[in-house]
C-alpha cells in the first residue's frame, strides 16, 4: 500500500462498550480487550490496520485521560503527542475538532481517516483498498466521505445511510461511491426491512475520510462554536500547555457527534458502498456471529467450557475456570474479573439496564 | 437432655457428597460446608446437636484421612481419639465396625447413635426426643433401631422401610416404634408412589440406635469376616499402634454397607417413625426445599445476586462476586473455588456424570 506522508488517521478510542458488559468494563473498555480471543485487542488490531496505509507518525488515538495507561501498553510504539486525552466525554465532534487541530499544525494539506478503535473487519486488503480509494477522493474534492456497508439484514441496532440513486457516476474511478440523500438513526424494524428492500440503503459504519481542509471548513460552517473553542489553541497543541488548555475547553464544549452535528447537515457528503466483513461488534450477538461456532452452535471462549444440552450460546469464560452449562439454548454466559452474566441472547439490549442497576446497588467497581 | 455417660455417638463424615459438586468437592465435601448460610457447617451443626446427649467425649468422627484438618479445625474441642480416620473408602459397614471398637475399649455398656453427618434436622427437640426413646429401647432390647421419616412425597431418592402394621405395639413407651418388615433400596416412581398409598413405608434416614451389644453380635452373626478384622485390633484402639493396624485393616477389608450387610439381614430391626424435619440434603433439590425462598421462589446464597425474569432458581454465589442473571426458570446456578455449574434443576441426577467428565478431562483439582 502507498503510504502518503499526507495520510492521517485518527482512531477513536474514549467509549466505555457498556453492550458487552461485563467483559468490558469502564475502567477498562471493550477496544483494549482481546474480545475475539485473536491474540489482539481491538484497539491494537484497528492500529496495525491502519499502519499500513499511513505513516505510523501520522496515527492519532483520541480517548479519555483513564485510558492514558492502556493505549500506552498496547500501543507502545506511539509517542505522547500522538495520544490525545480527553478529559471529559463529549461525544465525537469535539474529539475530531481536537485531532484536526493537532494535525494542522502538522500538515495542513493532511488527508484524514477517522475510525473508531472497536470495530471487526474481516477482508483487510478490501478494506484498505476502499480507504485508498476514498482518500484520493477527498484529496480532489471537498468532500465529506463515509464508508456505507452494503446490509445483508434489516439490523435494527445501526444507523442508516440513503444513497442518490442516479444514473450518473459521481466519481468515474469508483462506480459505487455515490453521494448521500439522508442519515437515519437506528429505524424501528419495519423501517429496517423497507430500508433493505428499497436497495440505495447502507449501513454507517461511523469510518469518515476527507481532507482536513474539507473538515475544517463544515466545522466552521455547521459547529463554529465548537470548532471556535479548538481555535483558541492554536500554538499550544503538542506543547506542554495543551494538557491545561484541553481541560478548560473540554469543560465548556458541548457533547454532540459528528453525525448530528455535521454529516446530516452538509451537502457534500458521499459514501463508498462497500463490503469488507464489518461489524461495529456493538452487542453480543454481533460477536456471536463473528466467531466460529461448534456444531450446536456455540461460541466459546475459555479453554475449560463442558457443554451439555446447550445451543446457539455465547459462552465467555476466564480462560482457567472450569464451567459446566446444561440445557441452556440461546444464552448469553459471560464472566469477567468477579463479575457473571448468564442472560438470553434476545434480551441483551436490556444489559445497559443491568450496568446501571448494578452501578447503583453495587457500584462503580464492577461496571 | 439427659446425658448418660454410656450414649456414644457415631457420627459418619467420609463421604465426597458428589451430587452438591462444584460447592462440595473432594477435597472439602459437604460436611465441611456452611451449605444453608447459617454460620455453622453441617458436621458442625450435627456435632452440636448429638453433645446434648452425649457427654463430648463420647462423640467420635469417622472420617476419610484426607479431612483430618477439617475435622480439627471445625470441632477443635475432640481429642485426637474421637478422630478415626480411614484410609480407603469402604462404605459404611467397615466404618460402623472400626468405632465398635474403639468404643468396646472404653464402654462394653455402650449404647450408641450413628448418624450421618451432613443430614438436615429442623425439628431438633422431636429428634432429641426420638433419639431418648431409641437409646431407651436399645437399652431395654436386643434391637438394631433405625429412624425412619413418614413420607411426604414419592421421593425416588430415598430407601424406604415398611414395617409390620400389626395391632399389638412391640414397645408400650412409643406406639410408633415398629417391627422392620423389609428395606427397599431406591425405588422406582411407580413403586414409589405405590409405596405411598399402602402407608407403613418410610424413609429410611441412615441413623440407627442400638447397644454396643447387639450391633456386635450383628456384625458376628452376618459379617463376621469384617468383624474379625477388627478384633484382631483389641489392644491398639487408642494407642500408637491403631494407624499401623487401620492401615492394614482397611486393605484388606470389604466394602460393603451397613444397610446391605447387617440391617438388610438381621430379623430384629426396628423403625422409630418420626418426623423432626428431615433431609439427607443429598441433591441441590433437597437444598432447595429447606432454603427460604423469594417471591419468584428463587432461593439464593450470595449477597451481589441481581436477578431479572429469573424463577424457581437456586443460586448460589462467592459472597462478593456480581451476578446477573436474566432469563432462567428452574435452574441451579452455584459457584465455588473457580468451578461454575449452570444445570436445569430437573437434570441435577446428571451432575455426577459432569464430575467425572470434569475429572477425566481437567484433573482431580477441580472434582
Amino acid at each position: 500500500m502507498a503510504k502518503s506522508k499526507h495520510n492521517f488517521c485518527v482512531i477513536m478510542a474514549g467509549g466505555i462498550g457498556a453492550r458487552f458488559w461485563p467483559m468490558s468494563r469502564t475502567s477498562h473498555p471493550k477496544q483494549f480487550i482481546d474480545i475475539l480471543g485473536t491474540g489482539e485487542t481491538l484497539i491494537q488490531q484497528t492500529y496495525k490496520r491502519f499502519s499500513r496505509i499511513c505513516p505510523k507518525e501520522n496515527i492519532y488515538i483520541v480517548t479519555n485521560e483513564l485510558y492514558k495507561k492502556l493505549v500506552q501498553t498496547q500501543l507502545p510504539e506511539l509517542t505522547s503527542n500522538q495520544i490525545l486525552l480527553e478529559p471529559a466525554r463529549r461525544n465525537t465532534a469535539p474529539c475530531v475538532a481536537y485531532a484536526n487541530h493537532c494535525i494542522l499544525s502538522r500538515d495542513p494539506e493532511a488527508r484524514i481517516v477517522v475510525a473508531p478503535s472497536d470495530h471487526i473487519i474481516l477482508k483487510e486488503e478490501i478494506f484498505l483498498k476502499n480507504i485508498e480509494t476514498a482518500l484520493e477522493a477527498a484529496a480532489e474534492n471537498d468532500w465529506l466521505l463515509t464508508l456505507g456497508i452494503r446490509p445483508s439484514r434489516p439490523d435494527t441496532g445501526y444507523g442508516y445511510i440513503q444513497y442518490v440513486d442516479g444514473h450518473e457516476e459521481v466519481y468515474p474511478k469508483e462506480p459505487h461511491l455515490r453521494k448521500v440523500k439522508t442519515f437515519t438513526e437506528k429505524p424501528n424494524l419495519e423501517l429496517a426491512i423497507t430500508f433493505l428492500k428499497c436497495g440505495d440503503f447502507l449501513w454507517n459504519s461511523g469510518i469518515f475520510i476527507w481532507s482536513l481542509k474539507s473538515i475544517m471548513k463544515a466545522f466552521e460552517t455547521f459547529l463554529p462554536e465548537v470548532n471556535n473553542l479548538f481555535k483558541m489553541g492554536v500554538g499550544k497543541f503538542g506543547t506542554r500547555d495543551e494538557k491545561k488548555f484541553i481541560g478548560e475547553t473540554y469543560t465548556i464544549c458541548k457533547s454532540i457527534s459528528l453525525d448530528y452535528g455535521v454529516m446530516e447537515k452538509a451537502d457534500n457528503v458521499y459514501v463508498l458502498a462497500a463490503d469488507f466483513g464489518w461489524s461495529d461488534l456493538g452487542t453480543w450477538g454481533s460477536l456471536y456471529e463473528n466467531r466460529p461456532k461448534d456444531a450446536q452452535g456455540n461460541t466459546v471462549i475459555g479453554k475449560n467450557v463442558m457443554l451439555y444440552d446447550t445451543s446457539n450460546c455465547i459462552v465467555n469464560m476466564p480462560r482457567d475456570k472450569v464451567v459446566v452449562l446444561q440445557g441452556l439454548t440461546d444464552y448469553i454466559v459471560v464472566e469477567s474479573e468477579e463479575v457473571l452474566l448468564v442472560c438470553r441472547k434476545t434480551d441483551e439490549q436490556n444489559i445497559r439496564q443491568y450496568v446501571n442497576d448494578v452501578m447503583l446497588e453495587k457500584g462503580e467497581k464492577y461496571v
